[in-house]
């Protein structure tokens, strides 16, 4: 029997966030609009996030890229907690934040690095000798 | 003698971009406003894009996402070109614009779509069998 | 004699939101910056908003796609409400946010989402078997 | 046998737009990458545009007013004509741009406008006695 | 008899452009929509652009910067002009742009550019020694 | 010996914002990300700020204004006092968000509003008889 688009969603978002995260964003979704719930999590983690060509720690670098680039600081820390737990190191994290400096300016950087720091502190990560 | 910020700048944008394309971007600003050429050449590229951490081919992925989740359709040829020139593939390029759907909407994901063609077009690129 | 712009703006504002969202909003404005209210009642509901052609269901679920993308969540909830008074059901109002996911993205969307939750709470609204 | 989410995609572009753009846009999309033009069909009209709850014109002007927002001007001839084609009039049209000033200001509104007019004047479509 | 707020508004375009630019903007929007020319004239310029408190070089610096910040190219040489017919000199114009940089990073402020330098070669208009 | 960028940082920092706010915001990044910090200090504030042609007075209003235009309140608070700290007059500050409700609309100007109100009354700073 074939694997559905929503199988496979959850499948991915098991492997990204834990269940924690998973009860506070995508089941506090389901139960107020569970076609919202169901949308994302078939298109944007069944279809997209499962595709091949990327690998699941470069997937994590162009969400955060993008999702600073919007200014979007609600919905980081969701990726944040997930570019953590596929393996990508607090370093590579800020980097991403200080490559797109150049592109979005100090302000949406700032405004991310806000979130960066509040998830960094509440699971106990630093930075490692991060100097240049 | 240490390198200057300007001329790691310039070391690493000929890595990225061809003399063409320098020639019809950074010089042409240069012409105009010295003081702009230099900003980007020292900031941008000497003091960001040659950092350590990330590599070159993860930088122009990041670079990418950011444009097309900005929608600055008029500044994406030119790194469109430096990826496939530090050696990304036209699928992995492709796979981006694939990739940020979710975040950013077709909207933008369709414009950088019809500059991405274009390049492809001229620099005679194609896809690799592009079916999932 | 002639119904001035404001007193227009003020006769359509009161159609749209209750005593309190005034006080709270339009008269907390005034207070600070008489000028900016006086411009805000004038043109955009004065002018604008009491417009024919478009009827006011329609112009809320505008107004509220237009927020939507802008990501200016501090300033939906007002329009949510408006949303609500004006005669618009609550699935409605949710279908606006579902039907903008494929131009603005998940971001966007889920962010509008938890303004709208917070609302639908408050005034102990609920979607009608939302299920397609 | 079910309608696929594909064919059910199909099926509304056929109700929006004509033979012409369909081959200029979506089958253009799908010669390059297949992959894109099945995301497009499949989700953002099989899944989204063809939902119930609100009508084809209700969600033209959602998406003309997204598209505004975003300042997507180079995909917005595509969503004009597929207002005229479901039944919308010149006016609402025009309405949309009008209602959106006060949300997105006027260098987005001018910018929607010059393609609209384009498009209007290919058409040979006219705004009725457009005066208040 | 008072001066209208669109007599107001009309009195101050005449002093930020010129009549060719004139007929080419404002008259064009008003043989396609009455409505909207108004609305420009009246609000944008009669109402906002007219006020006291900043000067109209001040005002002009601070329209480029917001239409540089919005990415609003096809909408800036109409200000570009204006800012050049009101007094501003070309290095003025330009330390805009380089300002902008930290805020909305190269991408948009490289943009702008593009247009500054059509706006100035067409009125054969020159940097003075812009290095620092 | 020549002051270096990052001492011409430093020193235009202080004559923006107080003690209190170099401590809540320069400082706690650099001691998060160092090298974020520098690249601030260095680039924005060294070389971008800290240039002619334009005044600090002027600058600000640029800045503030692109802060509106991106939405970027978060950033807002430093530079409305910034403002303040270089001489700008309550009335000054109120008037870049008035006039930039023609180009970003009223959700950006009330959301800086609402900004701007907080630092007034932190600071007991009151608009002088803002009426027209």
């Amino acid at each position: 029997m074939e694997t559905t688009r929503y199988e496979k969603g959850i499948e991915l978002l098991e492997k990204m966030i834990s269940k924690e995260i998973m009860a506070e964003t995508i089941e506090k979704v389901k139960q107020f609009s569970p076609d919202i719930a169901r949308l994302i999590v078939e298109f944007a983690f069944g279809d997209v996030y499962s595709r091949p060509t990327l690998d699941l720690k470069q997937k994590e670098l162009l969400t955060i890229t993008s999702l600073v680039t919007l200014g979007a600081e609600s919905q980081l820390d969701f990726h944040i907690n997930g570019a953590l737990n596929v393996g990508l190191s607090p370093n590579e994290i800020v980097e991403v934040i200080i490559h797109c400096i150049p592109y979005v300016g100090f302000p949406r950087a700032l405004g991310a690095l806000q979130v960066i720091m509040k998830v960094f502190e509440k699971r106990n990560v630093k930075l490692d000798s991060h100097i240049k």
